[in-house]
């Protein structure tokens, strides 16, 4: 899949520039060498342009700290799932991190700027935390944002006035607990792409999530594909992923 | 619960007009004597004045047309889930038996019409029959009835086009599939109760209603209670119940 | 669905009592100030007359205090799962509001009584919560309320001897846990529409309510319609609508 | 575990009256001796007086008469689940064999009659089959039964007019489906244990039968215990055990 | 059910000994003079000679106090799942009450001793607290019991050298965790009916006691019946209501 | 939000060239007019540019003829889960419609094409049914498709093999059951949007299709989002709605 | 992962006997011929000298015909869900193919004996397709199978009769239904690995095989690891890789 | 199943060396000197050579001293799910003690050592404990082992890169959450038994394990069987049975 970096290892064998032996190896290493680093999602993001991606949870603000540094080193690098001290041990070794609280991001080094436009609708105020999850995430990965919250379907009338907002989305990111039904009333309104994301906002049959879960994979309208509960991260990734496409 | 009555035994048998056990008898068969009749629903039925219900699956047409012909000396009765072969039977012994193909009910007995107006409203064209199972109880049970149908929430345009009729209606019934958002709108559009009825419509992750039935259940509109699965009937009985308190 | 409104910007229009800018604008708008506030029930509340409701879990006791302090100066106001700490910030800029320990609620201003009568029904000392929190709401909602507690299916004689007490309401709310079996019992006793509001008191495969809830959808009593796991304010407030309806 | 036994061999061996291979030969097979068949149950069986049970599902007509022509020869069988042909091919080769169609049981041989008393109730007339397969395996298995069917909760008068049937027995099995209340209300009025059947009758969020297995492990009355769904076998096998202790 | 009782009513009141008004006010209580105290159990109790029984989780320390204070008037109770804090409360106002620390339950007021043998076996050392609470409640009841723990089925050796106390017991009560297969081992081994009881002991895929739960119900040996997870108690009062039965 | 045609109307009222009553009308019947037709997708289709689409399970062969002749008049026509018949019935009204038979698609009317590249890759040969579903759709909605079939994770090497067809593609679907892992490894390998459809395939703990449904959604790998079970269609329709933005 | 072969390839280039694009192709398609077949099973079987295995379920008998064909001319092939009619297919074009019906397996080619022991142990009489399943897989992979069927542990004694065939194996299975306790049984009583393999065998709440598929991964006895519901082919592969590596 | 040590004891009890009585002592208790111990795993444990195990959750850390200072006096004991107090208590009376303070083990006494070769891989970072639980338990075990973590099949080079340490496993451990996909890759790639071992990283849809699990069990590779969820001791422990065969 390097097809131009093999011939050229096999020219240089040939010609004796490089000796049999460390044609082997570059050979080799090869898979090694496209990562480039630790981190399994590596080789992809160098790829895509985006920059390195830590997740968080389970890590002592220590290990954090180190990954961050080691990362900043080769170029941007964003943190999902941070706390505050989280936060804090990064912030002394990369004095320009920034934290984004709602969201639980951190964030250093410079974004790459594109033109696409994110649409990020949330249905309650309860599910703003994972909308700005989404939202930052899209940011920091290149996209501009426009939040829309607060306008579940219980009052209808909110969203249909904010709907001249929504519609010229390159792509739009629904957040919603409960029955999820946002993300079906928006897939029927807009023509862009919808990722749904559901939220575990809410109590008893919901489930921790279920319900908006199976709501949102049910959905009646079509041009919607969903991501993991409360997964606010994928959805800003995915739909960063979409709108680089279309560039 | 029957005050009078006990007071009258009492007295009579104070009187000597009745023998001390005739009185016992009397008054231990109460119970028994306030029911009349074998079957479960029947002291409430009379009480409510409604027609007597036989639900058929799972009885031989014999059968039905036997618990028809004797509830028919009664007054009204009238079964659901029932198929053409059932009608037939019955339709032997009560010629005047209607049937109501799609909502599979059999009807047979004068209706009390009453003031009230029921809106049924449905998702998609496979709802349909579960809509047509809740419309047709309620008609049986004295309601006006509109139907509104084929109005799912990824064409918002058309439930909000139709929303003149629904407004109107003392109670309002929903029939979804799928994602069974159409009860959280309409749930936020109407001052009514709303009677959400969650069916199997769909496939894959719905597991058989699962999807409609926990979206329903976790509505953000506030005024919306839930009826089983695929339980029209129920939820034409409930609205039925509902409007006649409101006469 | 404001016909005389739209026809009246019209008329102004056609008049040149409004230039056609702003005509648009009000047209345009129309939807926004039918709702008035930012919160989504608000439009439904508006034209139910009932008090706005906040929703305090998952909130801090300043965004309580300020939503209530913003909402006041409309009207009524009730705020659910609310905590003491909750209460003493909105009392502190509110000093009217009440608390309503057991059912949590934080109630503001003044009720508009009306004459229908919920009967709140409790299987268990354990349901009593979600039961006071359903009681309370109808009584915020403007019915007058009757509680009859502790009267499970398993000392059958406390229920039929308070039957004289729960047959008279307009609307029965039953909250139970474990097996949830009153809420098919009293189905079967009453005539009026029964709200059955499955409680997750129980444990071990009870699943966090779910017995309750399965119990309760799939009661053999006609009647009967269910709201969320532990949803005593839904359960209130389906009554209020219900009888506000019968008025 | 048969002391007796194995010192009397032990006894022999050392008496020459048996050689020692022959010792090692009996006390090595002692396990099988006792079991004397093939079948699995069959060792319990006879200890417990009881005839042989043979599940009929799955297993074709021939094989289930031979299995039937097999255990005749030591006693009294018994196969559930059986359908026409399953007794058809058995009464070719044991022509007293008598089927119980509804209970679908085949029985052959003497019964043990015993002074127990079992009190079978069952909630609609759709568990009738689960009941009759619970009733005539008490009575084959050696009980006088009482077959209370039809009066499930919604019709609360009707179980209680026949509550004097119930309370003498010594063992009570409540086979119900849908809710399952009736477990709990009847457990809530006897002192006898009771077996709780659920069956798999109902439809939608009843899950096959989960609806009610859930409800009656989670009943509020003491005394209860409970049997797979549909597990009318089960629960008649189980009364039986128990009475037979209390003789 | 009384008619003794109701005979002698009518008798005094065609007598005259009591007036009309007194004959009907007797004959209206009946039920809740049967019943006696508020609690739910309290009629069947009575009728059993069982002492109350107090679930004390959910309820504070003063509130368990005082019901046992004052139900311990009518004689003997005890309440479960009780901790440390809650027996002090009891001690302080009834200072024979006693303690049962694994079985969390405390004990007031004479045993009845009856002659019955109830085995309690039990799987593994951390089953050990449900096999406890399952084997006090049937002493307290009346029963004599022997306990054989720590003898799951992995080491099947220690099982069957145990099999002799086992078999003499008039009930066996199984608790068992992880995949419960104890209950089918035993079932096979004894005549006696076998009362099993999952626990919600084991991680990962055993969810909260489902497996236990599930491999009991389905248990291949007959004369087993299944009390909800956890559910010790409901265990120990299955097996005292059978025993009391067979003497 | 079409605000230039709610400016004209005003303007013509102003103007007097239409009465106000028209003017009222017009707006009033505005959202109506926008949808055009009575399918529930059609707004949005007609705003999309594709073509109607008609699910065929559930309705007869004759409803399906009648739905496509209508339809046709206006555009292309496509119709999923169809079965043969259901395109016998149409293609007797519509000749030049297309049967994809392993899609199971109907197709009637010209495509636009579009230079956007959509690979398609399965699994198993199993899977294949709903891999075309989804690819016949992309193809339909103007999408280039490349099929890569049958490279199930298990033997690696035969996706690394053809991931130099996957990688150029705008957007990749996977269809997979069983445990559907290669939705992990192709999101893993490709920098385009990857749409992953869990299918039916499998048995036993599957679940029919909640293992891959699960797994799907707790990928490891970025960029991946989920449809229904089986939702080949849906899947395809996302792709396209992705590959339209990036025109 | 070949390193001599890569060598090879980069020395010939280098001396000229192979041209670069020569040197390219071949590096560029190791990993196609390490695999060689289309299947994706394929590179596996070769590595590890077992035949190719074809799932029949869902294949036409033609198909199978055909694949069977091809397979067939590299070595041995096995397929598995085979019904009478792909049989027939299969043996019209390899009259040497054998049957094995109760298993569902075909099989043509030579068999590598090798010298290891596998027991199948199973529970019931319904459990014996799946087990044979088993035993015939593992007998075409090269083991020597002891069948050692109905040894379900309701009857211990049986099973206690046959350990004496079960210890000497080098690896067992255990195939059973219901509550699957017989893994755990015989788990607890060998010293060789135990491949537990649940069935769907049983009803009501063993849910399609649930019931002993937790049991089996909850077992309390180590050295047990479970597949798929009725993967009996999935057991016996497993077991011949074990006894494979023991050579 | 000890014929040699029966017939002794026969011999003996003929000559007269040991009286009846004895003789009768000996045979009886034969199983539990088999056993030895109280601890169930125990008998097993001396048969397979493999040390004591002790599970450390839910007991106390004195409970955890004693139980290692009595296994300790028979030879390697280890304890699993310890934490450091548990650990510190050990190590006061066995100050040779280990921890292990990732796998959270307890180690004492000597280790055997043999020749197998077990690879331990990893998906994630948040794998680790319970592959280290994996790993240590084979160490102790006697196996030799190699980890390989952090090689998710999202970054399918890093594994790949890696293979060459796997493919030589006698088996190989996987230990993967989330989506568990690992298992079937590494499943496809080698040709040694694979023991999967789901772990309960992830959030959301993930249910605690629930989605690594079914996918494991439902994986496309043959060869791989499947643990409890984070039953990394399981796994290890099914590991070393298998390569003891091996030796």
């Amino acid at each position: 899949m390097n097809e131009e970096y093999i011939k050229k290892i096999l020219k240089e064998v040939k010609e004796g520039t490089i000796s049999e032996d460390e044609g082997f190896r570059l050979l080799k290493e090869l898979p090694y060498k496209d990562m480039g680093f630790a981190n399994i999602d590596n080789h992809r993001q160098i790829r895509t342009g985006f920059p390195e991606v830590v997740y968080c949870e389970g890590k002592t603000p220590e290990q954090i700290r180190d990954i961050f540094y080691e990362l900043a080193r080769h170029g941007s690098v964003m943190g999902t799932r941070a706390d505050e001290r989280d936060y804090e041990a990064v912030s002394r070794v990369l004095p320009d991190a920034v934290y984004h609280r709602e969201a639980r991001i951190i964030e250093y080094g410079a974004r790459t700027v594109r033109n696409s436009l994110v649409a990020v609708v949330s249905a309650g105020t309860a599910d703003i935390p994972v909308a700005q999850e989404a939202a930052v995430t899209a940011e920091i990965l290149g996209s501009r944002v426009d939040r829309i919250f607060d306008v579940g379907v219980a009052g209808l009338h909110r969203l249909l006035d904010k709907i001249d907002r929504i519609t010229p989305a390159d792509v739009v990111i629904v957040a919603a607990g409960m029955e999820g039904a946002l993300a079906s009333v928006v897939g029927g309104l807009v023509s862009a792409p919808v990722i749904a994301v559901p939220t575990s906002v809410g109590y008893g049959s919901n489930f921790q999530g279920l319900s908006a879960l199976l709501s949102m994979l049910n959905s009646c309208a079509n041009g919607v594909a969903v991501v993991n509960i409360d997964n606010g991260f994928g959805a800003g990734y995915m739909a960063s992923v979409i709108t680089k496409k279309s560039l």
